[in-house]
């Protein structure tokens, strides 16, 4: 059997859930949901599919320390630093130059640190059916998820020709295109068409394939893969990684491969997924009172009804509004309706001008 | 000469401006505007003209100690705690009773701990105008301040017949009628008729008048004063006074004497007067930003407008809102359209039902 690992992409800066995430405590590193940060609940999640040893995660130089802390159970130097933010493509090109090193017959799946996944059996069974189907294969697979609504915050994947069956279960369809953020009208055909899932971001291939299809569309980061595992023992590994890192253009791996390959399939993935991507997404996962409120620590309200309120060191008082959100943090109160919850990134990015607020974003 | 006197009525429970007011530190003892707290700034403002020792404050029994640090130029002894708050008919009385024991010829003005008063000096000569007038014609005077606006949050005066012109200026006129806070279109009429002015609930008359008045119209309230007097150097003052305290009733001097009695006059006010009764009244105290927010302390906005941010402690930060307002105070978070502002003191209500938040109302 084929030696099985994962990267785990933990990037992100902190701004679309501020003032509780910052850049120095980004969303991934947040007990939003459950009790565990959302980076251990990601290595929790597969458990019985890659062993610890296997288990990279990737996040900027400046969270490394605390992404050791969030998941004692990996060894330290399977976390890396990225020295820059080179978007997914590069850092999935490190994750398969490190798979390659200890395995060059690797399969990998890559998935991000800040999903909430439920039905876990369901979720270990599609990636070890995945990474059985992808060695096998010679295929770039992605998982597409059912969508449950007619989402407008995800992009789709819409699937072409049947592939396999996997004895446990899980069903292979060639992915046939990818789409960006549909509006609403066509998220509702893309739902009743019922050929379409939602990108979830999460991948599975071997270290080998996707080498290939680097070398095929990305050369420079096919160059870079050589040139870490010829690095690989020497003393300037990390100087080489730095340098070639930091020279690499910035490009997600949907452009760079999944919309150009041909050998790429799709999984469907059938158990419940969240990308949490901003605070409105908490409605999803949490109980509500008789007014639709979502209240998260210690909120009251008088007349108002389907707000979010996250208030778990202060007591909120919400008179009179809907569909607000009142996000408590340490030394900052963010006040803002929940259909504008995109505009958080651009305050975030505001205040990080001022010295003022450095402490806080 | 006669001899003034003033009582400042500082009762107050603390409702309209929580969470920053609480049952524990009402408005009076807010330093809302200007630096000095709303009392001592009502202490202040009588400078030349009532000497420190004939100023009382009337306030709970619970308010006593904190009005005593916050007006340390008096005597102790002349701020004084009601034992149960029974409506401003009752604590002038007492008010009568305390200035007749200094001198029963003295006069009195009836003052409030709570307003905002603008050009001082102009305030200053329309109660020594008031109180020569009140002394020598025996009239109950009210002061009516000169609307500025088509205000619906105020009670109003209608002027009859010319009463005096003071030396100083202050024009005197028959109160006519007292009315209750108009609607939009009725308060437009009274600001365009012109005879019709603010009640301010500032009052200044002699301690015999207001006595021989509780005597004509609430007899209760004059034998408290004649108990008080009798009982004035007796050891069984202070029991004296609770036991019939207690068996007042709540009633208001606007209807208890000023809507019957027949000497009721109005000093015409023409000072910048606000009664500061809730967060939307400070809008007329602070600058605004360009798009209309005030912001008092530390806050940042986005696409938001005229709203008021009261956080002195931390950052509050309003994205795509507009005529809201948000006040942080120690432990807790207040988020309410201005317009719903009569709705916290509802909410203040229902909290104080709740032990757990004994603390913060």
């Amino acid at each position: 059997m084929t030696k099985r690992f994962a990267v785990i992409l933990a990037g992100g800066k902190g701004e679309r859930f501020w003032p509780l995430s910052t850049a120095e405590h980004p969303k991934q590193f947040l007990s939003l949901i459950g009790e565990k940060n959302l980076l251990a609940q990601a290595v929790e999640r597969l458990e019985g599919v890659v062993d610890t040893s296997c288990i990279y995660v990737i996040t900027s130089s400046e969270l490394a320390e605390v992404a050791r802390r969030s998941a004692p159970e990996l060894p330290p130097e399977n976390i890396i630093g990225e020295p820059v933010g080179r978007d997914t493509a590069a850092a999935i090109a490190l994750g398969a130059a490190l798979v390659a090193r200890q395995d060059p017959e690797g399969v990998m799946a890559v998935l991000t640190a800040d999903h909430i996944i439920g039905d876990l059996e369901c979720f270990r069974s599609t990636l070890r059916d995945a990474m059985d189907l992808a060695h096998s294969e010679n295929l770039l697979l992605t998982i597409g998820v059912k969508p449950s609504f007619p989402s407008t915050g995800y992009g789709y994947i819409q699937t072409g020709e049947h592939l396999a069956d996997a004895p446990a279960g899980t069903v292979f369809d060639r992915a046939k295109r990818f789409v960006e953020k549909p509006d609403a009208v066509t998220a509702q055909q893309y739902l009743k068409e019922g050929s379409y899932y939602w990108n979830s971001g999460m991948f599975i291939w071997s270290a080998a394939s996707i080498t290939r299809a680097f070398q095929a569309f990305r050369p420079p980061l096919y160059e870079m893969i050589c040139a870490l595992n010829a690095a690989a023992d020497r003393r300037d590994f990390d100087q080489t990684f730095e340098r070639i890192y930091e020279g690499l253009e910035k490009i997600s791996i949907d452009y760079a491969v999944m919309e150009r390959a041909e050998n790429v399939g799709m999984a469907r993935g059938v158990f419940a997924w969240d990308d949490v991507g901003s605070w409105p997404a908490l409605d999803n996962h949490f109980t509500h009172d008789d007014a639709g409120n979502v209240v998260i620590g210690d909120g009251v309200t008088l007349e108002a009804s389907d707000n979010i309120i996250y208030s778990k060191d202060r007591l909120t008082a919400v008179i009179g509004l809907s569909d607000v959100m009142v996000v408590q943090a340490d030394g900052v109160t963010l006040v803002c309706p929940k259909d504008q919850a995109q505009q958080i990134k651009e305050l975030v990015q505001r205040l990080r001008q001022d010295a003022r607020y450095a402490r806080l974003t």
